[in-house]
């Protein structure tokens, strides 16, 4: 069986890593822009094939997963609704579930019926295809939303994808997704992003910081173009928590007010 | 040479682990009300006597080391004014200075030459003596902040302390110090609170969550009494933090808001 991944970062490079692992019969093709990581995949045997046309890496390719930026999507859709088989099924990764289905409607058209919507709750701050682990889904939650029009026996397929991987599948609506990640993820990158920059022009006094700072500071080292292209994706949700967050954060700001 | 330790936690109990480990020749004497505490650090080899009573722990210590809750100062620097003798040191480890130093001046009065305000950066989100470590301090700064009436000689002898223990020494103004530490490590737990704070009634998605989520409620599960004390006492800073970090929130909110 041949799988396509589309977009070779830390997460479809992990993916790659736990096929060639627990099952030694697939054949991975991957596509990315970026041909130094893909060589390197290649070199280490993360994948069989590699290819720079979107046309090449989906020819055979049973299970399609895109696991590109948000930000290349249209793209990506675009060009498997060209060439996109029957038979075929594609997947993604993507944190936010409701703008990438509207994209995919918009660029599948009828062949929507072949997208399951997923995203695997695992990920790094440390990103490329040089961090993939086998193990990263091991244990975590993989959740799927599939559309009104996705062909029920592909979801379950795509379950099954990831329950070979390891992951703890879990199927809910788009919406309750995005709400969920809003809270659990694309706040605390919010917060730590915003943290952060309070350290612009300070740099001098982080030294004198411990593992509160560390924590703190982590996720703000992830790539910020993706993650800016979430928040956007993501917008009404996220901002819906950050005005959650904003009325927790004045609650303790009044008790440390008050005499 | 007598060390007297006042208050048995995390730091207090950290301290006396380190001295053992440094200084074979140095007698520990503790004193806490959590008579648990005393007998498990007792046994544990950490301490070498314990006392519920300030008076009989400083006999004979030439350096006193206050490690307790913040909301304890008082009374034990009333006890401290009553039993000094000329030639002891006081020091302390709380991570606010300036509201210390005004509790030592008043309480002090004239032996507040005597005292060497201290603040080791380095901690836990697990409190207690149970989780001492003896290397807590190696390789991290120690700020003091003497007041202007500290005796410099006795300055130089709290240096040489903490550098024994494998610290870094700086000194600096309680003002800076105050203004520093609500940056790097009151406000990050003021942060984690409110974050926390979002789910008491949502419990049921925190399992929908990474690394990201755990990073940012770690600390979240400190000693609330303690935090809301220090919270409390650097209040001038730490609402001057809140306030700037609310602007880099809102220049976030702002850009993922814009259509």
């Amino acid at each position: 069986m041949n799988i396509a991944i589309l977009g070779l970062g830390l997460i479809g490079g992990s993916i790659a890593a736990a096929l060639k692992k627990y099952n030694k019969k697939i054949t991975v093709v991957a596509y990315d822009q970026n041909i130094t990581a893909l060589k390197y995949a290649q070199k280490t045997g993360l994948i069989d094939q590699h290819t720079n046309s979107i046309k090449t890496a989906i020819t055979n390719a049973a299970i399609i997963v895109i696991a590109a930026p948000v930000g290349s999507y249209a793209n990506i859709f675009c060009a498997l609704a060209k060439h996109i088989t029957a038979t075929q099924i594609i997947t993604d990764v993507c944190s936010v579930k409701g703008a990438v289905i509207e994209i995919a409607k918009r660029e599948l058209k009828q062949d929507i019926s072949q997208f399951v919507p997923g995203h695997p709750i695992a990920g790094s701050e440390k990103s490329g295809v040089k961090n993939a682990q086998a193990d990263l889904f091991t244990g975590h939650h993989v959740i799927l939303t599939p559309t009104a029009k996705t062909t029920t026996m592909l979801t379950r397929k795509i379950i099954s994808f990831w329950q070979n991987l390891g992951a703890i599948v879990d199927l809910m609506s788009a919406k309750q997704h995005d709400e969920i990640l809003a809270a659990t993820s694309h706040l605390p990158h919010v917060l730590s992003y915003a943290y952060m920059n309070m350290f612009s022009r300070r740099k001098n006094i982080m030294k004198y910081s411990a593992k509160s700072f560390a924590d703190m500071t982590r996720i703000a080292t992830s790539d910020t173009t993706l993650w800016y292209d979430i928040f956007r994706a993501n917008s009404k949700a996220l901002l819906a928590e950050i005005k959650i967050f904003k009325k927790q954060l004045c609650c303790i700001e009044n008790a440390v007010r008050k005499k």
